[in-house]
């Protein structure tokens, strides 16, 4: 979760540094207590970006805390012993920059952009609310309420966030993904001072953290910096292993209706359970990457093809697919019936046309297309230093190493008609899945 | 789960001592450490069940490591200082008694029924494993192999049971309920000596345990024993807050399809999450019980006499609700289809029958019936010895006193039928439930 947008990307005129591979130029080392960082040198503009990113999202917190690890990271923003509260944020925009943070299931992360010869202050800064906050009970009140509000605004007042939610609790059995990031209401407003602390005793340490440095910088210099700054604070020593619990065999068929009157248009969804990106076995999620992008990425694509403009029975047809995930992910399609067709008819014509996509096999020169697209989309990725980044920065704090990170676009030229459609015979199963139909009121069609 | 059925009692001709009011002869206290003793009195034979109940079950089990409660609950029949392992059953079957434990979600227990003479022994046994028990690797490499493959016959071989965790884990979306009690497989492959041992430290502590003694005993004798080989053991200082994660708003009616070829019988059932019988307020929980009495309790019941004998579209109808739990419970309907009829129609003649039920009102002369029903069989309960244990131990391991499940017979007495409809309507919300088929293979009727 973003605490707010933080745009300011200008695109710079030159390429950033390329090893001899043609991949970024990153230098990766560990400090002595086994805090991780990687530096991605781009000279193209004297600014640099960043990142201390913790392994530690939502999927981490206690039973019955859902909600702590975004509260935690709302609450890094108060004062430490050294800064007074709000001081952070202001010195970084005194200095000409910007910074923010955000939650996921498998990470939290917190960013500064800035000029390059901030860096130190940025690191003397981020070291310090590693392990220094200082927190009130007027903070743990204030900010309870604002995110609960942040609640109110992004998931109460929207049908699909809600529906969303309902989707993913039906979707995991067991493990912490069902439970949505930003917590359920009921347990946000019984977060405490202890319950804050609790977490950022457990997992805020430099053996649980990545420094991502991206930018006009000198890696040694960097190094220097971070040793200096980050390698001083001792690891925790009790830093939990992190297990998760891991969904049992998912054998029964699910589905769901959700019907809110505030629905303005009425849709299907179907979530599948999905193997993730794992380190050195990237083939498979490659794999359904391109069958997403081949079913319903853009109106080229074939559900898009076959429902929008030949049957004209939808508006809209999309798959989705997040491989990147330290647990089980999902492959998502999504249905939205034209008008006067119903749910139920608009969700069988999209599965007589997967089931149609799978038996006819992948067209070649589709494949070959998305290939050409994604090449491209890769090379200008590599513009934004923000991207750089937040690629690395995710990578790692879901289980992927660097030499995944840049193997990716390689493993994704590598993948054949053949090994898209055996992927989509193996995870496209109706016992792994779920099926919702998002609804305004009982009536079928709209 | 019973480790093995534990059916001895002989019928007694006598009546049990009862208080003035009517109701069984209970003494309580408290022991200086916390431990809580209920004493129930019954001199009809020279027998005394000697049980302690801790409030620890599945649902108080770490994330990752289902099953470990009733990991556990084995592995205290192995030995500790001064008895070997298996020693603890012999002696106690050496003195002509018998003993076993049984574990839920809420609660684990351990009883031995044995002549009145040997309590002493008993407490002195079971007081030793409370803080004792020594396990060696094998011990809980065996005993792994035990419960992995008791899963193996009370639930991978049972289509049904399977169906039921599905069901389970789609009714609870947040809640440990959701969990199976015995454990998902996968998680109970990883239980080692340390997961056993740090639910037992956490749990096992006479602050968190209550001892249940019923049969031919003086409430003096049993308070002096008890302070002796209990009274002795320090309370757990560390002992948890028992808080589990709640229900968010449930607002998607769910529904799902399990298919197995080993299912003989394909049926519906539906699933509502409903209250559970709170202390002091037990009103609507009994609404409740009654609803499911009314609906499904045997062949004269509604479902029963429109839909097998009248329609003739199943072949079974029940109703079921269990309101003894900590936490929110459900309330079931099943119905099996007869030959030729579809789950579809099953379920809409379901439907609509409840429907009718609820629009009709409650018949007066059923209510009463079955009230009556209820008294005989109440004072009937009285007359087993086991069932007296059990019902107090589950009561106050889920949150009732002694008071509340003394009150229960007169709060069951006392509901009105506009109180048992004005809970079906409250509690029977698609909203808040799962429907689901259990299916043998893709054939709609059988």
């Amino acid at each position: 979760m973003v605490r707010a947008l933080a745009l300011s990307a200008a695109l710079m005129a030159a390429t950033p540094v390329l090893a001899e591979d043609g991949k970024e130029a990153v230098t990766t080392f560990t400090l002595d207590n086994s805090m991780d960082v990687v530096v991605v040198e781009d000279h193209r503009a004297p600014v640099v970006q960043h990142m201390v990113w913790y392994r530690a999202g939502s999927a981490d917190e206690p039973i019955g805390s859902s909600g702590v690890a975004h509260f935690l990271e709302h609450l890094l923003f108060k004062g430490t012993d050294t800064l007074a509260p709000g001081e952070f944020s202001a010195t970084v925009a005194a200095n000409g920059g910007n910074d923010n943070a955000f939650t996921s299931y498998d990470y939290t992360a917190y960013f500064q952009r800035v000029a390059a010869d901030r860096l130190e202050l940025m690191m003397q800064m981020e070291s310090d609310r590693m392990r220094n906050i200082r927190l009130s009970e007027d903070d743990i009140a204030t900010e309870r309420d604002v995110i609960l509000e942040e609640r109110n605004q992004r998931t109460d007042n929207n049908p699909r966030a809600l529906f969303g939610e309902q989707m993913n609790a039906a979707q995991y059995l067991n493990h912490r993904y069902g439970v949505p990031i930003i917590g359920w209401r009921h347990e946000m407003e019984t977060l405490d001072m202890e319950d804050a602390l609790s977490f950022y005793q457990t997992h805020y340490a430099p053996n649980n953290a990545i420094l991502v440095v991206t930018g006009d910088v000198d890696p040694d210099e960097v190094r220097s910096l971070a040793d200096q700054y980050y390698g001083v604070i001792p690891a925790n020593p009790d830093l939990p292993e992190r297990i998760r619990s891991q969904e049992p065999p998912q054998t029964a068929e699910r589905r769901l209706t959700y019907k809110d009157p505030r629905v303005s248009q009425p849709y299907v969804q179907r979530s599948y359970l999905a193997p993730e990106r794992d380190p050195g076995a990237q083939e498979k999620a490659a794999a359904l990457f391109l069958l997403a992008e081949l079913l319903g990425g853009g109106t080229t694509s074939y559900l898009n093809e076959k429902l929008q403009f030949e049957d004209q029975v939808v508006t809209y047809a999309g798959a989705f697919y997040r491989g990147v995930s330290l647990d089980d992910t999902t492959f998502d399609l999504l249905v939205v019936p034209a008008e006067g067709v119903s749910l139920q008819e608009a969700e069988d014509a999209m599965d007589r046309v997967v089931a149609e996509f799978i038996a006819e096999g992948v067209n070649e020169e589709d494949l070959d297309r998305i290939k050409m697209q994604l090449r491209a989309s890769q090379t200008y990725a590599r513009d934004n230093v923000d991207g750089i980044g937040n690629r690395y920065g995710r990578a790692l704090t879901s289980g992927l190493t660097v030499e995944d990170v840049q193997a990716w676009p390689d493993v994704l030229q590598a993948v054949t008609g053949d090994e898209i459609i055996a992927a989509a015979r193996e995870v496209l199963q109706l016992e792994s899945s779920v099926t919702g139909w998002l609804m305004k009121d009982d009536e079928v069609t709209q």
